[in-house]
């Protein structure tokens, strides 16, 4: 198994800490995605004793090398772009979310992935972080019987910035970079697809970072009848213990239960319970490749790809609009 | 000061929790407010040396007994129509919340307000809980300076509830009945007007509650910008170790604070506290008392009252029709 990676501008990280379970794959060549030398990715992959060639221009790379996947961590602007050239050239995706910036990115990119058979992946690794992996478990197991209401909350500290953040086009936005999170785990706990949502943002007070919104809120209805919403936002103080914030509550017929401080807060039937969560048994990266090696279902799909990637987009439009938009069509699971 | 009690279906505990505060205050008369006799009324009055007249009909308590204050805690599709009555007999009130089930009844009591010249609170005892209090006095005193974002969360047991909660026009709802504390918590904390608000509600999995909605969420946007929802619901299982989970979290340009469990949890430019909040030094009865006979206003005003109700009314429309709706005129302050 042969990959390349393109950029670290955000997440690619998750390929170093899989790759003890897919001892199998080779990094065979590295691109920094960007006019910068490719310096941190060279650095990260002799770390792990793997010794890419590198490339300065990333359609080159995946032009000579042939990868069986791409891993696309390059400038936000630049993941649809590079998704859908590796699509299109018959290489499966794993890449930053979200995966576009606009509807059309994303059209584009779910148009390569459609021809070209093969698969696409964000790196949505929240969902395998230990508390609330297991927290799936558990509610997967009927541990608040059905659900009717989910909270989810992603907090972080703003600190300073660099300079692509402070512009919506080269950003996206706080709710589709920070809120992918959080969205994501409405999709993941609900196991619904998205049905409305009604959203604001506001990029107030943002300390100099031009467009950032330094709060974003959404509130979906999910077709299963579910509410959910998500509380986004930089708010997070310097002098904090972590740099985030990161909780679920999930609220079900049965049972409460919720995430908080990397701990599981469960009550049911059994009482109250605080679970220190099991290292999860699954990660993104290799969670991915497992399913394209041994064919494995990974938690997550390519159809919740797209569809949380349309659903922030959508967010963030009905948090610009000032107005509830409906999900129609292939983006609602 | 005399007053008279209507009725022990909702709050009426607070004038009794708060008497201590405000000892001249003498209980001339009790009635139900319904077909039942006044027997629970007249034991606590009793209980707290009080020896009123108990009365079958309340407009003839009213007209004979001629109160300063009149508490108002009778079935709750009754709270308009006494207060109202109340008012334009020259008599002040405090009602528990909501103060009516729909615009028309809402319309009625401000009319007869207006008229009056005599004052209306409603029962928003939760402001004054000892954490919720305390956290009002470190956000006035800037804590958190400049809030941005305000999620509360009100979380009931559900148990087994009289029949009235079985039906929308006895009940009004479970976004008024329960969401009331959560909204008012927004308005309390961010001293601004609603401006627009999107909510859901669900009466489902009710255990044959009838028209009961087990899950309420509304998502307002203030006039000063503040994002601000209220997760409500019923779902805190039988199993948990208090009968509410009550919560807020206000983040702001300087600081996070929460309130939860009862303590307070800041985080600001000190670093991380969790502070046992000292006893309240104020309650919403004696507080409204007091602002009659001393003059000192009392935390929550006669508008907010109005702001409230319109508020809880219009998320409850808005959940029911499925859209945004708008706050015009006088109730938005």
């Amino acid at each position: 198994m042969k990959i390349v990676l393109v950029g670290c501008f955000g997440h690619i990280g998750y390929v170093f800490r899989g790759l003890e379970r897919v001892p199998s794959v080779e990094i065979a060549a590295v691109a920094s995605g960007s006019e910068a030398p490719a310096d941190v990715l060279t650095s990260l992959c002799l770390e792990h004793g793997q010794h890419p060639v590198v490339y300065r221009d990333w359609q080159q790379m995946f032009d000579e090398v042939q990868p069986d996947v791409a891993c696309i961590d390059g400038p936000f602007d630049k993941h649809a772009e590079m998704a859908a050239y590796a699509l299109a050239h018959g290489i499966h995706v794993f890449c930053e979310k979200p995966i576009a910036l606009d509807f059309a990115q994303l059209a584009m990119v779910r148009s390569a992935w459609l021809e070209s058979g093969k698969h696409i992946r964000s790196m949505v690794g929240l969902r395998y972080a230990d508390a609330f992996l297991h927290a799936y478990k558990l509610v997967d197991s009927g541990a608040v019987g059905k659900i009717k209401f989910i909270r989810t909350q992603k907090s972080y500290k703003l600190g300073r910035r660099p300079d692509f953040y402070k512009v919506r086009k080269s950003y996206g936005g706080t709710i589709p970079w920070v809120g992918s999170h959080a969205v994501d785990w409405i999709m993941f706990y609900s196991q619904a697809a998205f049905s409305a949502v009604t959203a604001y943002h506001d990029a107030d007070d943002n300390c100099g970072h031009g467009d950032l919104e330094m709060v974003g809120h959404a509130l979906f209805k999910m077709d299963n009848g579910v509410i959910a919403d998500a509380g986004i936002d930089y708010l997070r103080p310097a002098a904090a213990s972590t740099h985030g914030d990161d909780r679920v509550r999930i609220a079900g017929t049965s049972g409460v239960l919720e995430v908080r401080g990397g701990k599981i807060y469960l009550i049911n039937g059994d009482g109250e319970q605080e679970i220190v969560p099991p290292p999860a048994d699954r990660d993104v990266f290799s969670d991915f490749i497992l399913e394209l090696t041994t064919g494995r279902p990974a938690l997550v799909t390519d159809a919740q790809t797209f569809a949380l990637t349309y659903a922030v987009l959508l967010a963030r439009e009905s948090a610009d609009r000032g107005k509830t938009l409906e999900f129609t069509g292939f983006e609602r699971s």
